[in-house]
């Protein structure tokens, strides 16, 4: 392989571990309620869209989405993989199928879906500028995912 | 290192990651019934085993044959990773754990199991030459995978 | 990109690749039952936390507890992924999640959790040097995970 080829390679190869690394990045900060490190995998105007919510304008509409979701649950366990990345130089998509626990109470309540993303690659590395979460389907007890009333 | 490990280590990573994309690619295929897109991850002679299918030979009799079975579906998941992957030249073994969700009229199934493939490397890229489904468990109801009578 | 960032870049994919496969290998050596293969990717003297186990010492005491809980099964499915790495040099840390299925007698147990594991480079390669299971939450049937009375 003549060493722009390689170069070039390893670029695409370092690319798509960056966008893989920023998917499995955003579950665990959910899960471990960690939401200041959205910031390491999406921009800070990015939009996200988790159906009833409507789009949400920035990291921090973001956060706090999820944290009103997932802080009064005992457990969440954001499963992703699967993901499929189409590069195109500065800007890619990609799907990543998610398989989302929520545990309260001994209730649980499971979401099976499609985080649709679009990423910029920034000059602190790639980040999701666009997420919209598409339900397959669910299982299980949805009162798990209610808050507990005051 | 010196720039030929450099380079076959480089060679490596991407062999392993065009495989895992390879497994992906085609969940995707079939999640999307974008049965066209099969031809990017398997060869067009390969030979697949669904089971109950027996050996069915060709993409064209794969791809017919998981139609048959999803296009009555309001929507499946096959989720796929922990894909273990062992190299050999030009050709390749990989054992890809799948959990796929079948989901028609408010019921469905789930099976559990694993994708023996045989993968070569052709001038298009990697492409799976065998794929045998090996079921290890399912759960539901075996209702949503049957075709709705005429 | 200059030749030594280059081969940094390369290094550092090429250790994270290893450490998921690590954490793949584990998981088709216990399903596989091949407790011979967990030397490939766990340290001789690594310490095993399972929960009630207690801290286990040793590949060898980790083999035993996972073939007595194994072995009795039909069938088991360790699905990984998700895998959240840190390298720090010849160090890492990481946390992957977990969907376990246990399956006896038709029966079905499924565990939910999280492997956080720390590792070593060592010359024949990355080897976990820590594993603690976390459960985070189960599904159907304990019984299936019981050792059938003699």
């Amino acid at each position: 392989m003549d060493p722009d080829a390689l170069a070039a390679l390893v670029r695409e190869l370092a690319d798509r571990r960056a966008i893989e690394d920023g998917v499995i990045c955003y579950a665990h900060a959910l899960d471990s309620r960690d939401y200041a490190r959205l910031r390491e995998c999406i921009a800070p105007d990015a939009r996200v869209h988790y159906g009833r919510s409507g789009w949400l304008d920035g990291v921090d509409a973001a956060a706090q989405y999820c944290a009103r979701a997932l802080d009064p649950l005992d457990r969440s366990q954001h499963r992703v993989g699967t993901v499929d990345v189409k590069l195109d130089g500065d800007r890619a998509a990609s799907t990543a199928y998610v398989c989302a626990e929520h545990v309260r109470d001994g209730r649980r309540f499971t979401v099976g879906g499609r985080y649709l993303d679009r990423w910029a690659r920034t000059p602190a590395g790639w980040r999701i500028v666009q997420r919209e979460l598409v339900v397959d389907w669910t299982d299980g007890d949805p009162e798990a995912l209610r808050p507990p009333r005051a």
